[in-house]
């Protein structure tokens, strides 16, 4: 399979669903404008992707599950407005453009997160094609990964950790609470929507929570190594704002070593799936080799 | 009917359940402290009342809906406690004790917001009592009032109009949005839960919205003429603030005529309720001669 295709191609499907979502006036046009910005940076769209790839990979058709996969992107987009406040990361630029509330001020920017959080679960709740029970189901996974169970818990250990000499235990928090459990869930709904077996489902959660450690500890190792113009901001941040990380604690060596172990983890846990998981397989080595 | 005893009796049914929720570690230690300390700090739980006595006027049983109403609290200690940081309304106090940020400073105050509201989410996909159909209703209806269709919509309209000559199509859309839209939610899902008829939940949604605009317009009069250690915050701050008010468009007698034709409108909407609907009716009433 060529996966740059199909990474393209999954990436427009939830690009034209959000242009046609924020196309009519929802709220006051100085808001919808900040929180469109911040929607429209040129994210990837790791998380809608997997949602998506993890719903294929259960023989079921993508097109069912774009809003879902929409809803994820509108949440990792608040946490990112809201991490860059002056308060929090303070950054100035995200992949290369100011950051929102350097363009909207502070205020519009809390606000713009508070509004894109909540309008997730708006459009998670809105679905008639779905099963109500299975619909619950993904609300209460993707409050308690998104929320103080999961990235919120995260980003405040992260906030409280910064300046305190690393240890393990939370270290290891910090990562599977910030990035990895809104990744892991994002997969899982993928499966819990497609209504598959109690295996399967369990197989996509054990790849989620896999591959969502790895996509954090490859960019602790980015922030190291990559280059400024290609991972769209400066190198070496967190060793500037002494952020706890992989590297820091295990050495550059050990952390690529953990993160080939987390996405060999992620591939066996495909084992029970057909060649239909063929782009999940394909997304997991690719993370081994991004570069932004 | 004795409306004091009534409102404390609810209140202590809330406040029980959100001791207990918290009384188990859901996040790192600082984040949890940060969120109770802000649910903790002693409001009237307006929108969890109303939301009891709506589920009780439809002939239901208090205790099966305090997890929703408890939720509806979370979601607005929320808004306050993003409402209060320096980007947006700037406040010190709040009830007369610091607010969040001032205690554990801005970026975990941002953080247990997001939490809170998160939290929200998790709770209400929580409850296998009631129909998950109606669960989905409930989640739908209050992200609507929350988001950038209502409260937060609100709230960006309210800190873009500061300082601006107040005009009555948009100092309506901030009261109806900011403040109304969450507490005639708390009224209406209280009738969703009950499962009551379309006519009853149509009335409830009539009384809601009423009283909820009538809240804020009191709420603007008591800025006006309350005093400081009732209101527990100084008065005059939406003048120094130059917020659009009421009075300010109206005048302080307009306002209080309109602030009585708004309850006569909730209480007439109640008509197709009987005596279960009579705490409805008093809280209406109490709203009139509140103090604070």
């Amino acid at each position: 399979m060529d996966l740059k295709t199909y990474l393209r191609e999954k990436k427009d499907l939830v690009d034209s669903f959000l242009v046609d979502y924020f196309s009519s006036p929802l709220a006051p046009p100085k808001l919808q404008e900040s929180l469109v910005y911040s929607l429209s940076a040129g994210g990837k769209r790791v998380r809608p992707v997997l949602c998506i790839a993890a719903y294929e990979a259960c023989g079921k058709n993508a097109q069912e599950v774009v809003p879902f996969a929409a809803a994820l992107e509108l949440i990792h987009t608040y946490s990112l407005i809201h991490d860059d406040l002056p308060a929090m990361d303070n950054d100035d630029l995200r992949r290369g453009k100011p950051t929102n509330h350097k363009v909207f001020g502070e205020g519009m920017a809390i606000l713009a997160g508070d509004g894109l959080l909540t309008e997730a679960f708006y459009l998670l709740s809105s679905s008639d094609r779905h099963q109500p029970s299975g619909l619950l189901k993904v609300i209460h996974e993707v409050a308690r990964a998104a929320g103080i169970r999961g990235m919120v818990g995260g980003q405040a250990q992260d906030l409280l950790s910064e300046n305190t000499e690393p240890d393990a235990a939370t270290l290891a928090y910090i990562h599977t609470h910030k990035t990895a459990a809104l990744i892991a869930a994002s997969v899982k709904i993928g499966g819990i929507l497609a209504c598959t077996s109690e295996a399967h489902l369990n197989a996509l959660a054990e790849y989620g929570e896999n591959i969502g450690l790895a996509f954090q500890v490859i960019d602790d190792i980015l922030d190291i190594e990559g280059e400024t113009e290609v991972i769209g901001k400066p190198k070496g941040s967190d060793e500037k704002k002494k952020k706890m990380t992989y590297p820091k604690l295990y050495g550059i060596e050990k952390s690529k070593e953990k993160a080939r172990e987390l996405i060999d983890n992620a591939l066996k846990a495909l084992e029970v799936f057909d060649e239909k998981a063929d782009p999940l397989r394909a997304i997991a080595r690719y993370l081994l080799e991004r570069k932004n």
